[in-house]
């Protein structure tokens, strides 16, 4: 027997973001005793991790999107909904968006994170962010713009500016784009932008901490940084930004120091957003929801937090709450669905426990770093696992099948060929 | 010997626009003995005839367009400026750009047409293009923000206007846009827009003259509309289209008739768009410049326009001018080419003769016409001639591999899966 979303008896569990967390909830649901509906103010899944791989014109947009309909259409129980969410009422158990209002039996908030400036509104309105396939298509095109606007570019000083590409913050997302960043300085250039001496290119990673990729081993950390400064990246760790002039280009540093940088590119934080109606009280660390071992947001009835929004409390191996992975998103939304299945049937739940199964990054060609529970190795191998781990990942035969095509197409041209500048990036005032 | 854009002693040809006039001239001056520059807004050429299937969802955008560097990064004599041209100086022999100013010895102008409205504001703002790479993404976005509209709309009228989707102008554009429009309601529909009627989704192509294809032979314009007919398109005959009101979402005809909707999609026509500085006398119809049979514009000196912006006189064969046809503007680059080296040798040019090898359009699965000298065909045949011609035409490798496996993709799925809104469509007001 098939569930159905129009059945009315069936508890109504509203699920409020479509990332790793939210995709795999509903998955899990498929055919199970409640209508379900997802909410997402876009109409596809976005796989993150590859996002920088899109930034650098190595693979294109469609390739890491995924249509939430393609993948719930042939679940009968479940609806989707594009939709905005403007606001949460716990009481009266329904969530308001600008294409009407739902009611819910259960609420599931997995809204993800958004980048974090931590302020500073100079930062936030130069800075490029990189969390949505948008935006990375607008780095993509301020890369290439500003390699167009070297070649005619008049004074020596705004030729620097033009060609120093700042990356701020040195986790995954920073490491791996200054890898590619360096490998188009490094393959592209010498081929395909001749007028462009490519030794005037450089790459900058800045990151406060004394160490790249502070959540994996050290070892990893350490053989992160000497990889990249192999491809010619300068790595500035114990570094703090401080402020940027737009007017005068110059990026000013904690340490008094500047940089003279056209191009901010901000992977230094995140945020989670609070969605308005939920009391602050609710609310920890990071924009967080506190939540118990079950992802139920403390002191609300039926409302839950998932993945980056979520701050378990009361998990003694982790007593700051749980890092802010796919991996964590991904086993608190298989953890839940259980739930919701034991609690309709009356029985108790389970509590959330993490099995970290590693991490990893990539910095370039045959340049990865691995951290396995007891074991870190880097280079070749490591580099292949990358690949096979993000591969198998993918959402869909489709977009696998053409990440795959891709990758083999950069692998032996050396080429990052999607250089499109189709909307240009159109910078603040 | 190589020669090589710096050298001074070379004539320098300015070519403005690299589509397929642009494009090909600027691929047989390759280690010719001229310096060249290609000046294009854009830093990619744009494979046009494809432009409806990134609109259907079926190609991805980094697939028809291809970057100006990776072609001709390896031409030692030419050079890329991606500028907008804002003026030509034929006395002063230069061109003034956004990026500076360039001289020239030749200045050949190939800038292709715009969307031609006819002069209604209203159609101008509310009918949606297809003649960029940017205008196919927002056309992508638009259908697909409008399914899901469709779904949460809540009055008939409404609900209506949303599903109808109306195509104005029968040429290949419009017709192989309503047939993919015309599958994506018959595949995708059924599966993962369950909640959608599927009959309650209209397509409407409307043509102003007496028959679809009115470049193409009465048996091809035949079929095409059968075809159409067959996939459940409404196609209007002898219509004229008057006005829009966009408030009130109804579309004025010229006979009197009325049509709801909220999806205008714009394919009747084009104009080119003369460069400032140029003599309106040196204008003829449609915005096209006038020119001998060697593509030079009358009374001008060393200035030539190709392809679509070109209007020879003095053809016999062709007395209006040649169709604004891609063929066309690739003789016509082969020929002044060919010119170009002859002058230089001080031999006479030759006239330009088109030779017309034929036209063809596709309508749907298995569904093309072809038009060769001499004969036509339609069907299975014609379909899989269309999607070879088209792959062999499509700049690079890459390009054409990535189109393979897409086409291949789609034909054994019947599925248009790039269905990202990536950046949705905003209307205007």
């Amino acid at each position: 027997m098939a569930y159905h979303y129009n059945d009315d008896r069936l508890p109504t569990i509203v699920v409020i973001g479509g990332g790793f967390a939210g995709l795999e909830l509903v998955k899990k649901l498929n055919n199970k005793p409640f209508r379900v509906i997802l909410i997402d103010k876009r109409n596809y899944h976005t796989f993150q991790p590859l996002l920088y791989q899109v930034a650098s014109a190595g693979l294109s947009a469609d390739s890491i999107g995924f249509p939430f309909r393609k993948k719930i259409g042939p679940y009968p129980n479940i609806a989707f909904r594009m939709a905005e969410v403007q606001e949460v009422d716990p009481a009266a158990k329904k969530v308001i968006t600008n294409v009407g209002t739902f009611l819910y039996d259960h609420l599931v908030i997995a809204t993800g994170t958004t980048t974090n400036y931590f302020g500073n509104k100079n930062l936030a309105s130069w800075g490029l962010p990189l969390k949505s396939i948008g935006e990375a298509l607008d780095l993509r095109s301020e890369i290439l713009q500003e390699l167009e606007k070297a070649i005619v570019t008049e004074t020596v000083e705004e030729r620097e500016s033009t060609l120093q590409f700042v990356i701020v913050g040195g986790g995954p997302t920073g490491v791996e784009l200054a890898g590619a960043l360096a490998e188009i300085q490094r393959n592209v250039l010498p081929t395909d932008y001749t007028e462009i001496d490519r030794k005037q290119m450089k790459v900058v990673l800045i990151e406060a901490a004394d160490r790249l990729l502070a959540t994996m081993s050290e070892k990893s950390s350490k053989a992160a940084k000497n990889y990249l400064e192999k491809l010619g990246v300068e790595v500035r760790l114990d570094t703090r930004v401080q402020d940027y002039d737009g007017a005068s280009g110059v990026l000013q540093l904690a340490d008094g120091g500047t940089l003279r940088t056209r191009n901010i590119f901000w992977t230094a934080g995140v945020k989670a957003d609070p969605l308005p109606g939920i009391p602050a009280e609710n609310i920890g660390r990071g924009g967080r929801y506190l939540c118990d071992t079950m992802n139920r947001i403390t002191g609300l009835e039926n409302v839950y937090a998932l993945g980056d929004t979520s701050l378990i409390q009361g998990d003694a191996a982790y007593p700051n709450g749980h890092p802010q992975v796919a991996q964590v998103a991904i086993q608190q939304a298989h953890r839940l669905a259980s739930n919701f299945l034991r609690w309709e049937t009356g029985k108790k739940g389970n509590a959330f426990s993490y099995k970290d199964k590693g991490s990893m990054a990539t910095i370039g060609r045959h340049k990865a770093v691995v951290d396995l529970p007891g074991f870190s190795f880097s280079g070749y191998f490591a580099w292949y696992i990358w690949m096979f781990i993000h591969l198998m990942a993918l959402v869909g035969f489709r977009n696998r099948f053409m990440v795959f095509m891709n990758w083999m197409w950069n692998y032996f041209t050396y080429d990052k060929a999607l250089r499109l500048i189709v909307r240009p990036y159109k910078r603040p005032q």
